[in-house]
């Protein structure tokens, strides 16, 4: 006789996240989410040359845990880090105050590790990265959201919002901001508002969470300096990564901090080193190829965002409003406020279209229900346009909107 | 004027580990801690191969997070490992039931996660792995320590700790052992132990946390049945790594449990996956390799462990007891009584050698402080020799033994 299969949730801590659905991984026929990249920009020979060198060169030291660096990683591409860092982002940054981190995501982790307790306050941007929302959340952390603009954060609804918790007695444990390229709007916040931030925090006494993961993705190559570079204070812990410019599946990233603070996070990195293979090739690859792979990549992403936002035209025609990013991977776009953008995804996903719903990506309440973000990297043009093309059906039989699209109305 | 520089410190939260020393990871001169490995026996020719052939084929997939397997990972490796599971450990499971990971490590963290919170209980063995019993500390964890023989753990006295549970109204956790090659042992639990532990585990209702990550280095290559082999309950989850059987710095280990289970953990697991391309590259090196090249690992750590053991012989004579284990990177040595193995351990540090004092390795209280862990798969056999010729001299000058060693009496 067999017993019953064991029922671990008994067993379970309280306030654990839903179970996920097991799934294969294989995308919808339309995928518009997640931070997947062009297959085609994937540098496989560069990769591929990186990857002998430095196998054959140090192969043998893959037998020892963080091998030629320690447990803050692989110190070659530190090294090549403090050089990128001081030429795109003006950070003066030595190789021992930065953390490579398997992704950027597990920067996140440290640092919400570090700071973040239930009831804690943060102050973030309105519109943001699920995946940090969705921390919060887990965490039941307090998030105050400040509005954007087309040059990033708002500064006088931040400093409306210290102010605030200044009377009321709450101290922010920091404010998270995605400055270049902001997720999911796309913004960049100009030079004049980081050192106004900076002000700000001095001001307030708070630390600053910097979160350049797409920094390297501008059409122009133009990004201001890094929040952490100008901030004289050294309240700032700077993440980047790979995934974004390189390669989303080597899971490599990084945390710049002042070395108290590095010494604090490394302490809770517990994970005996990040993936060494990946950091050697990395760092083989980037030294002679990083920055002209992020002009190529940067072309063929503009050529997709163009793509995009033709067939947004096309098929929503002025249902579909966006600012067009300077950077980036996704677009932020506002429908009709009959559209409920949740409800949308849910009849999209059906019929083969995936899209992020603004319920997911924004905190600013009803309004983030008419906002979807669109993910345009992974798709090539005629997916892009094609699924376009599908979403415009959706959305008319869900919603009635577009009523026009092309030469046709919808409405007749 | 610069301001003072910022002190997080007082927005951290209560109760974090002590900050980490920053180092560059440099070994010292005699190193018998960590769980490196052999330099030599990194198959660094066929590791060049299977990358040369993976990332042309699949190197354009590193655009997309998760490439062929989705989130638990790349499954041409977890088909690899249902095949290999079945074929050494006598498991039956489907590549669904397996999830990749970070290291076994995250497969450690994830169950924790999923499962302990302040104030559990945990039954473990009482010799165990520095890096759980650290972890069970920071999460404010008890634990009952069951002693252990040649033949794994007691399992007298595990019945008699699950009573003593029972009648104190505390439902534990889980079981968690290393059945295989018992880390820091060396110890393997036969199989009537193993169906013991289940019965017992069973008539308590208690999960059992499995930890086979060293089950590969088996000098004679058997390997009883895995307890989530022989649990017809399925109350069992198991993990396992390559770290041990192929590299450490390849940050690639596995968690296999039933199908909720798996739903549960993999909520949890947050990381966007574990990196690609070391699974891809292992992928490829095991399917052709794996079962050669841990044959020839094995001849080759077997040589380190004579070479040990016989300077242990010949450098503290009787003064050193330990038995010899069937496997496996580590010996664990009893010392007289009048050794500190802490105080030792600093000693020998700042003569450069490194070892694993027993209080950091056991929880036997009075009695661990007498043991020392010395792992032997990274130093040469000289390496070694000289290692132990320099630890005895050490252990003399501190504590008067070992009285003779070789020729000589250092009593007089």
């Amino acid at each position: 006789m067999t017993n019953p299969p064991f029922d671990f949730s008994t067993f379970y801590n309280d306030g654990l996240p839903a179970p996920a659905a097991l799934t294969d991984g294989s995308f919808p026929k339309f995928n518009f989410v997640g931070g997947h990249n062009a297959p085609d920009q994937v540098p496989v020979e560069a990769l591929l040359a990186a990857a002998n060198k430095v196998i054959k060169r140090e192969g043998k030291n893959l037998a020892t845990y963080s091998p030629h660096g320690g447990p803050q990683g692989y110190l070659p591409l530190r090294e090549f880090l403090t050089q990128k860092l001081k030429a795109t982002a003006g950070m003066d940054c030595d190789a021992s105050e930065i953390l490579l981190t398997s992704g950027s995501l597990q920067g996140i982790d440290l640092v919400n590790a570090a700071l973040l307790s239930p009831g804690d306050t943060v102050i973030i941007e309105e519109a943001n990265y699920g995946g940090c929302l969705s921390r919060f959340n887990q965490a039941r952390v307090n998030t105050i959201g400040i509005p954007l603009d087309k040059d990033g954060m708002r500064i006088d609804k931040l400093e409306a919002a210290l102010k605030g918790c200044a009377q009321k007695g709450i101290r922010p444990k920091y404010i998270y901001t995605i400055p270049t390229v902001q997720n999911p709007t796309g913004s960049i916040m100009t030079r004049a508002r980081r050192e106004q931030l900076i002000d700000l925090a001095t001001e307030h006494s708070v630390p600053i969470f910097e979160d350049e993961c797409y920094a390297d993705l501008i059409w122009d190559g133009q990004r201001p300096p890094a929040i952490y570079a100008l901030d004289q204070t050294r309240r700032t812990i700077h993440i980047g990564s790979f995934s974004k410019s390189v390669a989303p599946a080597l899971r490599v990233g990084y945390l710049v901090a002042p070395p108290a603070v590095m010494s604090q996070l490394l302490a809770l990195k517990t994970d005996a080193g990040s993936g060494a293979l990946e950091q050697m090739v990395l760092a083989e690859f980037c030294r002679d190829h990083f920055h002209d792979h992020v002009i190529a990549l940067n072309t063929a992403l503009k050529r997709r965002l163009d793509a995009l936002t033709a067939a947004l035209s096309e098929h929503f025609g002025t249902a579909a409003e966006f600012d067009v990013p300077p950077g980036g991977i996704f677009l932020w776009v506002k429908l009709p406020k009959e559209v409920d953008t949740s409800k949308l995804a849910q009849a999209a996903l059906a019929d083969g279209v995936a899209i992020n719903p603004g319920a997911e990506w924004s905190i600013a309440g009803e309004d983030a229900k008419r906002y979807m973000r669109l993910c345009f990297a992974n798709p090539d043009e005629n997916t892009l346009r094609a699924g376009v093309a599908a979403l415009a059906e959706i959305c008319h039989r869900a919603f009635g909107v577009p009523e026009r699209s092309a030469n046709r109305d919808r409405s007749k």
